[in-house]
């Protein structure tokens, strides 16, 4: 089978969901199945050998797929063939899913790697935007997730796990996630509901969700657009650091609360300026990322692209 | 001319001082000489023809080398041919320091790096530590500079420049250069000498400095431990960030103010072990460089080595 026709297995690891998807080489999400992580737990043999099995049950579902690729919620070997601290499922902690998968299935080519780092992957192979081969891939979701691709390849840092920007320290010395991740974006709304009450609008009637955050956003309301540019100003901070770090000037967000990324852009821009040199600055560019519910699926197929 | 037997070139370029030394492929500095930066700005045609017609002084002084290494304060373009932020010299700003020495030399091999990088470089031909080939090296003094060594290679990031960690922002949004560059360490002194009067000792009677500092802090001197323990919070921070994006294990400290990294550690330390997870920790190292006041010159003289 030709790599530039064949179709990919994508396998997007989550702890809710492990979801499946058969894409081909331009992206298209030809079949896709979703089964529930904690079912998968329930497996007389447990998590990993059940994973193993369910692998098998999609491979001969689509008996002509010779590559399959694999993001994961945490830390990877940087050979990527052992899971290392993966919080969301522990039972992957220090497993050689690579090799446990190779056995049953040794004519498989099988790419693993960290979720985010897929998803940046995804973009680069997948995505509809004017990006370059070497850019910082931010996801906002639930977690803060990251990745920087350089020259078309994963960024691994010296032992593998690079890039996990929402561990880095940020106000307070809180981790940047718990911050600006979903629950603290929520947070801050509450507080800026508190704070101007006179703004509050329809957001003092309704359970605060993002959903319902970035509808009131797009409809100027007060409280959400204060809310978004506390993000902003947080988010910057931390890629000013990582600017510094990995002197990059391309970035895209994906993830769900990328979705609001019109208004955190603004103060994310004026903290951006505010800290960093006219070399840094003059071919920065910041967008959101093309690809949206699916990144995840495809991100894990278009690991396949990868050697 | 063996390039294992040869003499390099090292010159660091300092707002200062340029350092010029001999060096051999030991390390050993056979002949140093410094000239004023502030001579060569007023040399007729500025300091930039000035600094080639200095390196060409030297190269006639020794006829034998063949190569030269040249540490610079600040950001150079990707391809090292162009310096382009020079905060201490702005006459460097975007000019082709190696293109005005090749046209000059065109038989000599330059090797321009940021200075930073290049003591980094200098710890791994040079130094007599235990390190392997990839770590991240720290310079504490005026500034603070950082590099990272993968796989004996300078870490460039994306652009060219990466590993600016004096520029990272830390508590408060300061950057963290002025927190606890030299000033800054004498700043938190200052604070310290204010706040705890009865743990003043001698400092109360000195002026302070950072050498006054480090004998206080041995003598076990109340504020001097205090200052160096807040110091160590704050460095502490900015490396649980920068092992986030690199996953590095191995870090080296240099510059003169790591003379005080006996009383920095232990806050440093108990700082990443509160906010890094197990695999972060498992075998991470933290030591003082080997290479002391020569760091620079060696540094620029290692360069060297590199293709």
């Amino acid at each position: 089978m030709d790599k530039k026709t064949e179709n990919f297995l994508g396998i997007d690891v989550g702890g809710t969901h492990v979801k499946i998807g058969l894409v081909n080489t331009k992206g298209n999400i030809i079949q896709f199945a979703k089964e529930e992580t904690a079912s998968l737990r329930k497996h007389p043999q447990g998590f990993n050998l059940g994973f193993v099995e369910t692998v098998g049950k999609y491979l001969k579902k689509y008996p002509e797929v010779r590559h399959v690729g694999i993001g994961l919620p945490g830390l990877v070997s940087k050979d990527r063939t052992t899971t290392l601290e993966i919080p969301a499922i522990g039972e992957l902690n220090g497993f050689n899913l690579k090799g446990a998968l190779l056995e049953k299935f040794p004519d498989i080519i099988f790419h693993l790697e960290n979720d985010a780092s897929a998803a940046a992957v995804g973009e680069l192979h997948f995505g509809t935007g004017d990006n370059s081969d070497s850019y910082l891939f931010i996801t906002l979701g639930t977690g803060i997730g990251s990745a920087l691709i350089i020259d078309g390849e994963v960024f691994k840092g010296v032992r593998g796990n690079a890039m996990e920007m929402g561990h880095m320290l940020s106000r307070g010395n809180s981790r940047l996630e718990p911050l600006i991740g979903r629950n603290g974006i929520l947070n801050i709304a509450k507080r800026m509901l508190d704070a101007f009450p006179n703004d509050a609008g329809e957001l003092s009637q309704v359970e605060l969700g993002m959903h319902v955050l970035v509808a009131a956003a797009n409809k100027g309301n007060g409280v959400a657009l204060k809310t978004f540019a506390e993000v902003g100003e947080i988010m910057g901070e931390a890629i000013v650091s990582t600017i510094r770090i990995l002197d990059v000037n391309e970035i895209y967000f994906g993830g769900g609360i990328s979705a609001a990324l019109p208004f955190i852009l603004p103060s994310m821009e004026k903290c951006i300026h505010k800290y960093l040199s006219p070399y840094y600055l003059s071919d920065l560019k910041m967008q959101r990322a093309t690809l949206e519910n699916d990144a995840g699926t495809l991100g894990a197929a278009a690991l396949c692209f990868m050697d």
